[in-house]
């Protein structure tokens, strides 16, 4: 057997298997793009050979990192906003000042598709930096067709411009648009006959999600918004319960959604109708931190369910402007309390699950995209423990 | 007047004067290391000339950061105990797997001086990508004269391996030493008449520092710490009321020291002494988070008396495994409700006070070191709004 690539005198934390998957004097191999091998060096194929040879010196190998909720592409920021409400400023001052989400859905329509890649392309190098191989993106910031367009058209440039997978979800139902006068029925019409079937027939979105809240749309409505997916083929998510309980998360796994995301109001029955649909619980600990909220995830019921747990950085410009998977990771640790396995799990192999990607990346096993992070650390743990601190040695996507 | 580099096409947020000192068209320009100017360019010296010339397009330009509290300086780390404890260890669980803060004080004695500066060093350069120019770093580990010099001597070699302002602090009554047996009375007599004077005659020390609390040292004992060091003219400061009310910052002020840090506990009685006495409050809000503290340090109070306010890292591998500037300011920001100009103030002015070089270092003002961070920003805001992100983009120290 003659590989492309193989990484050598290394530990491994493949994930695969349920648990870390630990190995120690492990070793990975490339061919085509693929891993064709991940396990101990020992268990090598006999007579293998390779055309390049790494010695990892001991380092850890992890799966590529996965940011399975991020809203990367997006005109303007909210710092000036951040500033007057530190200052003590109402909602009201800072709408006047132009703030709030109709500020981004102002600055993203007036935005180019060029100036949303170039002012994402930070953002996203930072993830890249810390190992980040896969990241999702969701539109929500245009709200007309053509603006939603063209923020999944910037989110597909993103994989061109940089070695990393981009996944693209289409999140119309994000906020009702100022020119709909408070219909929100009529918006989601709108959203369900227009907006979707033009974007699926090009092609720009992998799967669909909604933003079921008071202050958002109703069950009613995100159920519409699931079936008009379902019709295109698309798979469905939810950000759900965030604020108060309207039973999304039940909502989600009866559509059989990949994921339901945030969940800190979601009760054990939500917690069991997901694990029992397969629906993933996707902590977003970034929103949770800003917003300075006090109510936690139902983790004791998803760990009871076995409802598997991702997280990600929700990388928006108002409640979570975050671009780290590691502080994503620690806290996770520190404000949710969970352990490292199930931070590690969640980065990776169940980010991989929300995506509907397990069969390709998550995991150091065969036949998957060779997608690798190689960290300077002594034990997995330093991973989660650090704050602010980024041990990647290198990074490899696709074999390369 | 001819200088040796000149930045041009800035714009500044000086910290002079009290605020955030914004210059929009700013230059700064330096000569032997030091700022010989610093505003807008249209007052620079009729005449001017400059061996270097640099176009900032338009970039920001902050003092370099400061971080005025650091445990860097260290052996091993924690984050088997963090692992533990996050499966649910109990304190003695962790005691017995060799935990708590009596492993760090083993992995230190136990490192060479090469293996305490190599160990420091990536996290070192961590806080350096980010723009900081000058580090306070504490001893404490070690607890006998040898181990503590040998960690001072690590912490002076990390300023001669790398670009950066070394301030050291010998923090001898930091925790009582295993074999003290539980006589706290006689080791802190140690460290006053035996280590203190040694590290000073060998000029290991640029202040003296101490841990008063009820798991630590008491009030007394800390008073007599710091009489030794007035004894061998070395400034103090204090680790005060972080779990607590001792009256640890009326303590502090009533000895004149630079800083009292942490002081969740402290009440308006010592927030107004430590601003009669110009005591720095310095604010830890790494330690906060990682513990998730409930008890706010009273901002209002030092808002009120005019009690300086700096922040800082904490970096310790048991309670702040920090390494970020940036995040640090961010959680001052979220967590305590600082404002963007309190916290800019707090890792560039106010920390240089908290150390007592506010004439070398801290804003950009003529006859200081001509020590600089310039940014990929809009507006300072974003400095504290992201959240992981390092938008540096070059770091000047001693004028190079
Ligand atoms: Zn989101
Ligand atoms: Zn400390």
């Amino acid at each position: 057997m003659r590989f492309d690539r193989v990484w050598l005198n290394a530990r491994l934390a493949t994930l695969a298997d349920g648990g870390l998957g630990l190995v120690e004097d492990g070793a990975v191999a490339a061919k085509d793009g693929r891993i064709a091998f991940a396990g101990q060096a020992g268990d090598l194929p006999s007579g293998w050979d390779t055309a390049e040879r790494i010695d990892c010196e001991g380092r850890w190998i992890t799966p590529g990192l996965i940011d399975c909720h991020t809203h990367l592409i997006h005109g303007g920021d909210r710092a000036h906003e951040f500033e007057l409400r530190l200052k003590g400023a109402s909602y009201e001052e800072i709408a006047r000042a132009g703030g709030g989400i109709v500020s981004t859905v102002k600055a993203t329509r007036e935005a180019s598709e060029n100036e949303l890649v170039a002012s994402a392309l930070p953002r996203l190098d930072h993830l890249i930096r810390e190992g980040c191989t896969t990241v999702e993106i969701k539109s929500g910031y245009g709200l007309d067709l053509e603006t939603e367009a063209r923020s999944l058209r910037a989110a597909r440039r993103l994989g061109e411009e940089r070695p990393i997978s981009v996944i693209t979800t289409f999140l119309g139902a994000h906020a009702l648009p100022p020119e709909a006068n408070g219909d929100k029925d009529a918006y989601i019409e709108k959203v369900c006959s227009e907006m979707l079937p033009a974007l699926a027939r090009e092609g720009l979105a992998d799967a669909v999600d909604a933003f079921c809240e008071g202050i958002a749309f109703s069950a009613e409505q995100t159920a519409r918004v699931f079936a008009a997916a379902k019709s295109h083929g698309l798979g469905v998510k939810l950000h759900a319960d965030q604020l108060s309980n309207l039973h999304g998360a039940k909502l989600a796994a009866d559509h059989g959604a990949l994921s339901a995301d945030h969940l800190e109001y979601t009760d054990e029955e939500g917690a069991a109708a997901m694990a029992k649909a397969g629906t993933v619980a996707v902590l977003l600990p970034g929103a949770f931190y800003t917003l300075r909220e006090t109510q936690l995830p139902p983790i004791a019921a998803f760990r009871k369910h076995g409802t598997p747990m991702a997280l990600a950085t929700d990388c928006n410009p108002g409640t979570s402007p975050l671009t780290s998977l590691l502080l994503t990771m620690n806290m996770s640790a520190t404000l949710f309390r969970l352990t490292v396995e199930e931070c590690l799990a969640g980065v990776t192999r169940e980010a991989a699950r929300a995506l509907g990607r397990l069969d390709e990346i998550g995991t150091l096993e065969p036949g998957k995209s060779c997608d690798l992070a190689i960290w300077n650390i002594e034990r997995p743990a330093e991973l989660v423990y650090r704050i602010g601190f980024n041990p990647l040695h290198s990074r490899v996507w696709r074999g390369q």
